[in-house]
């Protein structure tokens, strides 16, 4: 049996997690649901927004996804109940799994955009005291605490980070350029106070693919095409930091690309050294290469990638974590087994056990409980 | 000695391209050179633009690479010289050479923004000309004609070509996703007409990174960012078009990925496919796959990228075009004996000649003439 550390699932978050939660003056303002049109809407500072389709498909058969918004109720219960959710992984050898938000953003952007920052905070705090106190609460021994931050100022977002780390956080949820949000991005200095502490924490930041907004869907482009080149977004923003000061002035930090895949990363590396010797003097760079950052500061994740797997003698198969998407499209539930069965067959032992899981026990500071009967030691 | 077909170069337009060839009534707002502020500017249209530094580095050191915009005067000769490129691209083992404008963009989409759409048109006609019977008629057993198309008008579009096939054109110069500049883009019927003419006439038609416009340089990053993740952008849009009804519509079509590079490819295919099986059915796509279609109606190319070079048997050698970039700051020249000496020494003759000329030979229906004395038949 594979004992399966997921760095990337996603929460669908039930409908109560901020009208709980905020103060009683900002409960009309804060994400509530509501049911109109023939629909369950959130909606929000007078704003709303459909649940989603695509993203919660799991454990339906492929001929009834789409694009259609759905209900709670066409959702099976793992998507937004912790319990259950935590009985679906353990049945598929999954013993750990870091979540992401849905509403939020996949990191935390949405309230970046909201008008009332003090209803923002609020917002944010009641998203982290939900994964805190009440998601991971459900199974402590197997989801990962990650929280998000008050993206549009840093020094809340350095306390806010304090204030979650003193309740147990595990990781940072994070923007993969917040220079694409209208905020300074890796190549200033204004992130420091963040980065200071998530160093000093050893605490690692995971930044999901599409975080930061989308471009790929410029023009007329179709869905498939997205989701089909997602990586090469990954690739773009990965780059952009490895060349930033950002890992420069903080060695130690960690940073996590979730869901950019893993099969591109050699040809970018060997592009982006030879960019770094080629513009180095003129372009004022120095230090580490951006493939030595890469190779200290970061980690890349793979879902279903059997050819990306063969590469992984270039960067090393200790900055490789594994993924169950759990419930997206491209979740490997209820099926982990079989799939990794497949993936790995021809891979050494150790290595599959550093990808599986033991990389990100170490990464994040968060060693797996295999139940008993669950295969332990095998 | 290697035989080298270079299907990637880039002309730096002489100053008098277009002022010697528009109609008089045209001469003030077609492009032409005018010094002022100690710069030489283009002018056209009442808009002014600097000449460009990065692009025109070919024989410079390094240290004195920058962005700063060149003279023509800063420039060797055989940027805007085909005679003395030439004699340039010779000495070098460089026997075919397929070149891209400069000022009008990459795949010509410049013209696209003319207020005055009789002007954009005499202005791509005048480059055409130019290409046709001047820079090519200067070494045409080593200059591959490969002319642009009025973009924002298929009909026009097909009828230019239709005008320089008959004057000897081997390619055409296009945009990688027109959608991205507004008008409809390859998920729509609206350029049919135009790869009719291609697809009939066996083009190959070349698509250069960057010929749609730079999504890169958002938010703050800085210039080694955009060129260190070029690749990202041949990634997304090669996958858009092989996700798109053009290749199915016209199944001996041929598209040409211009410095886009190869590494990334394998992994791009392998998730492509995936996803292309998970969501065809809801999404509507039949016919070929992602995969099936690349190797099927694309090309793609290299520069000097060793490790992506090893990943070739996943889409074959016949699929790898070469490249010297002349004379940007990525170019071989003057050393692409000796890169190609080091490039391919791990791989056989039949392959090496394949990636370095003729693959390209019979892709671009011009075999190459080695002069006697530089090494024919080695």
């Amino acid at each position: 049996m594979y004992h399966v550390f997921s760095v990337d699932d996603h929460i669908i978050e039930p409908a109560d997690v901020w009208s709980s939660r905020v103060p009683a003056k900002y409960r009309e303002a804060a994400p509530h649901v509501v049911e109109a049109d023939g629909r369950e809407w959130w909606v929000y500072e007078g704003t709303r927004q459909v649940t989603m389709g695509l993203n919660a498909v799991a454990g339906k058969p492929r001929e009834e996804w789409g694009m259609e918004p759905a209900r709670f109720a066409d959702m099976i219960p793992g998507c937004y109940d912790p319990t259950q959710r935590a009985k679906d992984l353990r049945a598929d050898g999954i013993f750990a799994s870091v979540n992401f938000p849905t509403l939020p953003g996949f990191g935390g952007r949405k309230f970046v955009t909201f008008e009332d920052k003090d209803l923002a905070l609020a917002c944010v705090q009641a998203w982290n005291d939900f994964i805190l106190d009440e998601w991971c609460a459900a199974a402590p021994e197997l989801f990962v605490p990650m929280t998000i931050a008050p993206l549009w100022d840093v020094e809340l977002a350095a306390k806010e980070v304090e204030r979650t780390l003193a309740k147990g956080a595990k990781a940072l949820c994070f923007v993969e350029d917040p220079s694409q949000l209208g905020m300074p991005g890796w190549h200033t200095e204004a992130w420091d106070p963040l980065l200071a502490v998530c160093q000093e924490a050893d605490l690692p930041i995971c930044m999901h693919v599409g975080s930061a907004g989308s471009s790929t869907l410029l023009g007329d482009q179709i869905p498939i095409v997205e989701i089909a080149s997602s990586f090469s977004q990954t690739a773009r923003y990965s780059l952009n930091l490895m060349c930033s000061p950002a890992p420069r002035t903080f060695p130690d930090i960690k940073f996590v690309w979730s869901e950019g895949g893993i099969g591109w990363l050699p040809a970018a590396l060997e592009r982006a050294d030879a960019q770094w010797e080629k513009h180095g003097y003129w372009s004022h760079l120095e230090g580490a290469t951006p493939s030595e950052v890469a190779k200290r500061n970061m980690w890349f994740c793979m879902i279903e990638e059997p050819w990306g797997l063969t590469t992984r003698e270039v960067y090393g198969y200790d900055r490789i974590l594994f993924e169950t998407d759990y419930p997206h499209a491209d979740t490997t539930w209820p099926r982990t087994q079989a799939i990794c069965k497949s993936l790995f067959a021809d891979v050494p032992r150790h290595e599959v056990d550093a990808i599986t899981h033991s990389n990100a026990e170490r990464l994040f500071h968060f060693p797996l409980t295999v139940p008993i009967g669950n295969g332990a030691g095998a």
